[in-house]
């Protein structure tokens, strides 16, 4: 981040919390300049951003003021899903948002595409291309079946910041979290399975549930503490459920971090119930506060946590590396890696191994936190503005996804395709719904930087949606 | 291949053909430099070679002469397995094989690992390198679901040597043709169906059906000629089966290449009988002969072979590019392929298609398959040399696998544990049934280079199988 973005977070947050009101004069150049000791034109350039977000308005010769703003859009209400065991749907839907993703004629705010552009990811791409040419042949070889020992190392030692003592033994490397994720459903579950999950629910996994013929059985879903638990027992009272999926850092579309006490309430129900939880942790080390969220894994004493991640969204997901912490499961997991998927390439593995082993990762992943936080804020700040009034927004707590839910008769369905023919694609709710809900929301990713164009792409969204709301 | 390797394989043709006779002597080193217009020292040090694989003897002051031999050991006998559906085993040996594969100090000759180690690699590596250097962060964002268009435009091209029209779109990229072949049994088969395999078949299928649950029915099959088509038509009168799971060109582990009349055969009963034909072409590329030979899927018409293959024996294992032409099962292949693995390494596939474009996948190709069968005739002369009578060996058409039979009391599990303290490794037969059968067979990886060292391992393998006839 630069001195002058550093400066304008500074000073919208300072907004954000009323320190400063509407229409009150902002300090000038000169004192901003002396508070923060930064050059004239860092803050000239701080207050140009600020002025772009909408945020201040310029009056010639008098300085800048806070510009009239609209209040803070409410927080979603917690989901109430059907509560019974349904089939899996969207797939079409799903495929369609998959081929936009390669399109480069198309802003995708739809996917979960990380931003991978950014400098500190040098080294990452220079230790490949060592590898690849110093190697004797051996790294072009087949994989471990658990994947390379060096990288395996790296990770039980990154997992000791989520709480949970693993070491390299109790890990198995998979190809992305999505791999993890199918590899531990299907050692877990048979078709005809229910699996709960949370409502809204990420897309992807629910695809996994269709194609193992599994149930999914909507959980009620609040947007800041994440899956109600009464509502889990009621439903582990009513089905016999083989397990639950849970995002519970920096969830996936919501972005809540669930309280330390609810992860082991949750955890302390799949132990009277007898049932697995996958959790999937793919987003926790994008979390806005450091130190990272704890995992449910943590708490894990019988092995029944199979967490699954990845350093798809940390680091970039052309590299397919992720892995599984299956605790008691690891045996079949192993079989199943092998019969799922078979062994992995050995080179982004070692490239990632390296990269965290000399401390490029952290560095990496520090500055993608403040980069990935800052520009949710812009996006928020941009979907405040061009939104109309009426809608609800989450307020993430890390990862780069925004929910936003509109009044009930809004199709984002129709929205979104009509939004195609302007090149633009966003994520409609109803993927995220086993049971047809959430038409009326829609899921934003921000990491992409918040440039002018971007800006001009939530203008035309939001205009889309207040043309669907009239 | 080095000019002496090459003399030393026209003239070990010569011997095997009987064109010269045991006791006879050989042309004068002087007499063969002129018929083959090559220096002295290549003569001699080909005759070198060919003493070292005790195929000629010299004698003092006269020259070389042919060696006492062996008779060639017959070929095993068609295979009798139980004909009726078995559930899969053998999970941990195979585990135990795996495992050995990244052991530095086993001499690993149970696995499939072909050699990676040939400079005609070289334009690969280079080609990765300076992807890896030059992109601008996207190619390691997350790739096309179905592949990348340029690899699948140029594997497209490449099944046209095999005799099958397809196209781009017609091609799923995977993770090797062990996610290739995994993700078309998933897209076709529920737990509890009925698949039918060659027996013996590879160990690593097997266990793709004991993942899925799926029973296997081992069809009797003939060394030289495949699957019996009688043997297979009584089968699918009797059960209730899926579709059935074929290696026809190079077979792993028998080497045969089934004739083209009866891969059209083995269609014929698909259609007749509406099953799927599995058909794994990942050694079709490695037959020794040139052109190389067709595969069933280029007589498909109606869409029921899905044809799974892979760069992994021809180029190299550590890329993890294979794919599948899946015929009618297409878009339930790809919904199966996100669900089951997700999408691939981007890397890996521009370096292939790449490396295919510009003409070094060939140049390559047309080195390995001299290269494997030189190697082949030199381990089989060995086994000869060093393995009592009364064995039945393989005759590969192609590949890099020997299969060798030894009397019906000999239990290899039980020596290739006992070789393991040796750091030997082989695989015993055992792996290849579902039933339990072939346990005094092992098949041996000849991809490795015949040295000194080989040959020396050879000779205890043969003393370990002379102490267990005993």
């Amino acid at each position: 981040m630069t001195r002058y973005q550093h400066l304008a977070n500074i000073l919208a947050q300072r907004i954000e919390q009323g320190l400063y009101r509407h229409g009150e004069k902002l300090p000038s150049v000169r004192a901003l300049s002396q508070e923060h000791g930064v050059s004239i034109s860092t803050v000239q350039q701080a207050y140009q951003m600020l002025e772009n977000l909408q945020l201040i308005t310029p009056q010639p010769r008098s300085g800048y003021f806070i510009a009239p703003r609209k209040a803070q859009p409410p927080v979603p209400a917690m989901s109430r899903p059907a509560q019974r065991p349904v089939e899996v749907t969207q797939w079409d839907q799903v495929l369609t948002l998959l081929d936009a993703r390669n399109d480069k004629s198309i802003t995708a705010l739809g996917g979960g595409s990380p931003d991978v552009t950014q400098p500190t990811l040098k080294p990452l791409w220079k230790e490949m291309s060592r590898l690849v040419q110093h190697n004797g042949g051996d790294i072009f070889n087949y994989d471990e079946l658990p994947g390379r020992r060096e990288l395996r190392e790296q990770i039980a030692r990154l997992m000791l910041d989520n709480g949970a003592v693993v070491t390299a033994d109790d890990i198995v490397v998979t190809s992305g979290c999505h791999a993890a994720l199918s590899i531990a459903l299907l050692s877990v579950c048979k078709p005809g399975d229910i699996i709960a999950v949370e409502s809204p629910s990420f897309y992807g996994t629910m695809q996994l549930l269709r194609g193992f013929d599994i149930k999914a059985i909507e959980i009620p879903t609040d947007p800041q503490t994440g899956i109600s638990i009464e509502a889990l027992e009621m439903a582990l009272e009513q089905w016999p459920i083989k397990g639950v999926i849970l995002v519970p850092n920096c969830n996936n579309p919501l972005g809540f971090i669930m309280p330390d006490a609810r992860k082991r309430a949750v955890l302390a129900l799949a132990q009277r119930y007898d049932i697995a939880i996958f959790e999937d942790d793919i987003y926790g080390e994008l979390a806005n506060d450091y130190p990272r969220p704890r995992t449910i894994k943590s708490w894990d004493i019988d092995g029944r946590v199979l967490l699954c991640s990845s350093f798809t969204k940390t680091v970039a997901p052309g590299l397919r590396v992720g892995w599984i912490a299956p605790g008691r499961y690891h045996d079949r997991v192993l079989h199943m890696k092998y019969a799922a998927s078979g062994t992995n390439v050995p080179t982004t593995q070692l490239a990632v191994a390296a990269f965290i082993r000399e401390g490029h990762y952290h560095r990496h992943l520090r500055r993608m936190r403040q980069i990935y936080h800052s520009n949710m804020e812009t996006w928020t700040c941009w979907v405040r503005e061009y939104f109309p009034c009426g809608i609800c927004v989450t307020r993430p707590q890390g990862g780069f996804l925004l929910w936003v839910e509109l009044p009930e008769h809004v199709d984002m369905v129709c929205v979104a395709r009509q939004l195609c023919r302007l090149k633009i694609q966003v994520a409609p709710g109803s993927l995220f719904s086993a049971s047809g809900k959430y038409r009326n929301c829609l899921r934003l990713n921000c990491a992409l930087p918040p440039t002018e164009q971007h800006r001009a792409v939530v203008e035309q969204l939001g205009e889309a949606v207040r043309i669907a709301m009239e």
